[in-house]
């Protein structure tokens, strides 16, 4: 069927609709909120800081077609796929997902590092190539008291970072900090432009693409980036709710699950 | 115990254990090797090109103590490491991986593809902040047309890709190319400075790590990536064996498990 | 909707489609069948030693609507059900099943012994109360003189017991001799007689089940058994196959899997 | 080693290790007792409602050494066991296992039923040849209407059963009747007498064990029968918890995870 190969992305609408049930039991339980949001397309690239995490919406995201909540980017990302598509090419870029009032504690602390679960999950989406959380490959460039996370106690009593360079994450456990990360999508393989390819006879031919294709997955990838995001994190809200509130050892040295915005109280504990 | 923290890459030798026997499975199954070296220090980047990985050995790796293969650079990170030892604090950096001679056919084609499996088991590791496979995050910088890897029938009449920018896996299973991936390590967080922090009774403190620390772990961490890569692939090859070699449904449409290398036989078919 | 319940066996049309297929691959693989038949519906219980394991085939058992290879015992079955059903009542029995041309090897030596997989996958149909692996409670009368199969070289130089009380299984893995077990399924929850029972808000009523019942689900049970036996013999044998002919360790200690019908070739080793 | 064979029992040590923890969890949780003894010691059987299951304790079952609560047929199974082990052969028997105050709703409606996760976790015990829940085989002789557990509301307003054919499991799930399990342990395979064996190279030879064997499992059996069903319902309280407890779709159609005895109370919910 034209448009639908084995790796179409097609295959993501089953992960979108779950997602969409995992993302409103977060938001009910622990008022965690998952966003994603396209930051690069090809070579136009968000600068860092030009997106404040804190007081990032739904609506900045949905209010342009290429899910970048920075307006005048988001108009040179535009440019760029309505580009390429009059040439029958195809560009790549980066979602980057954050995750709000996220509650601490899920992750295991070997094998399922809660970072190793999100790598998994989003490396499961056609055309993604990399993954990085928190401050990535960037960071390594940075001295270890340079990156370091320093703690403090904020107004409401609450351990906390000042910086997030861990991106919400430490030791493979959520520290109640936004987690942060970024995804990188290949540019599409099927273009309209001729290319060499064999047969499964192993013959030389040249093939041009009939199908109808998509210069740039980006702003689609958007949802369905959310949506693992948001499957991983309420397995393992599940893992750590089964584990510490059905008997609790010792309750003196537990918080309850938290989020980070004093005003929001969780649906239900 | 001084230097046993909770995420201390100490965890990690049983992981290297078992990763020698699945090395060993691997290589002689179908001469695959899984090589991993130092490709980044910091501040100090071993070029695009500079390794060649079709003739990559591990004696150039192992043959000074940063295993970066090209001697030149495994100066420069010495130094570096050394240096940021003196000042009492730590640094981080990259370690690249290939696998030669990896069996075509490895992986699932949705939730479980190669990439998500490597993805998985190398953020695992503690420290590790990204990881890319293939062209990774430089790769959005490409377009389609660039960044595609034409097919062709090479002189053995295999079916191979000009180019490598997949990484030697597509659509989440292995071609028979070289498989590469890139792992991010943060600098290690216990250093020899003063840093603030708050005790469980959330006071403000100040610590000083008094136990011995690690200025870098970068060139102790290449075993544990070599490790997990190869337990990854024999996992991978086991479903596969199972699956195709149990029963084949049409076998004229299969291709033995292969290896690039037309010298090399494999030990059991 | 009427005869839809929570715990309806209709669910098992899936295990019995996959099931099918798991039969093809065991008969092509290793020339394996599994047999179920009725030995047992309500008071009227086949006889031990009355069906011949050896010769049974899958045409004497079809040969009626009962599925039980006695014609005699068959007989007085559908006389047993037709009584149960006029009384607007209904019955249970026991469903035999036994696999013959066993591969030898399958099953994992402790939590995931073969009986132990076999008696999950058993006790997960619907109306299942009971499960035993060869001698089953009737061996508990027995000594261990008496009970224990002596191991001998037959004429085909394969070494094999003499009796076969451990059905085909020993220390949790298959030995190549027939295995045989027995599946206690009680008689139908829903009946045409009045019953007394509970709403949901706690008001007792009376209730008579106005849907279509059945009066013994045994003859029909009999495939759902079959299914869920061939499709632990398949995971089995694809576990076995990627552990030992991936990469056999010492191929000297190491029969091939085996069959025990010596004019039988398996397909493909 | 003399005695530690590879099947051999010593094996479950780290079951009832663990099994300790989970039944501390399940009293503490819910009062939830799991009451193992022996009910069978090769021709010696505890007749049916000589064990009053309401009002069994665990001294009852530990004042012997055989862990039979009833003290005249404790005297005879002792007996039993001291005359085969003079005549250096072997006997089997049967476990029964019983849950008070187990929680509702703990098993999954399809292929995870309460019945056979018990199933497996119980035939991946060395030496067991059969498993029952509630009625067993035994049902199989009674009609549906005989079989069939009435439901009624207690004094205390709950939902309960007047008969407990079922096992407190019905449909996979478990309904907070008390659970009750049977299981077949074969006599021991080590026996003092010679036996006619093959050697690896497939000579004929005869056998005595040298070794210490064990003339009777069955009384140290029962701690492990226990450990396994205490294991397998921590298992499915913690998934019935992190289900329900979390995010409840409709907390008006819910009870509280429930006990019997009403003058307990949960230690957590």
């Amino acid at each position: 069927m034209k448009g639908g190969g084995r790796s179409s992305a097609r295959e993501t609408i089953g992960r979108v609709a779950s997602g969409a049930i995992a993302k409103k039991i977060l938001k009910q339980f622990s008022g965690t909120e998952v966003l994603g949001y396209v930051s690069q397309v090809h070579q136009v690239v968000l600068p860092d800081g030009s997106v404040d995490h804190d007081t990032l919406t739904l609506d900045q995201i949905e209010s342009n077609i290429v899910r970048c909540p920075n307006p005048e980017y988001a108009e040179k990302m535009i440019a760029a796929i309505d580009d390429v598509w009059a040439r029958g090419d195809s560009i790549g870029g980066v979602v980057t997902c954050i995750v709000k009032n996220a509650p601490r504690g899920l992750g295991s602390p070997v094998f399922d590092k809660l970072e190793a679960e999100l790598a998994k999950a989003l490396m499961s989406l056609p055309a993604t190539k990399g993954f990085e959380c928190g401050s990535g490959f960037a960071g390594t460039f940075l001295t270890g008291s340079e990156h370091n996370d320093e703690f403090f106690t904020d107004e409401h009593g609450r351990i906390r970072t000042r910086t997030n360079r861990s991106g919400g994450i430490q030791g493979g456990i959520s520290n109640g900090e936004i987690i942060k990360m970024r995804v990188a999508f290949k540019p599409t393989a099927t273009i309209g432009k001729k290319q060499n390819t064999v047969t499964r006879e192993k013959r030389e031919i040249e093939l041009t693409a009939l199908t109808r294709h998509d210069p740039c997955v980006l702003p689609r990838a958007v949802p369905t980036v959310e949506a693992m995001v948001a499957l991983v994190l309420v397995d393992q809200l599940m893992a750590q709710h089964a584990q510490c509130n059905l008997f609790p050892i010792n309750p003196e040295l537990q918080e309850p699950l938290s989020f980070n915005s004093p005003n929001l109280e969780p649906a239900n504990i």
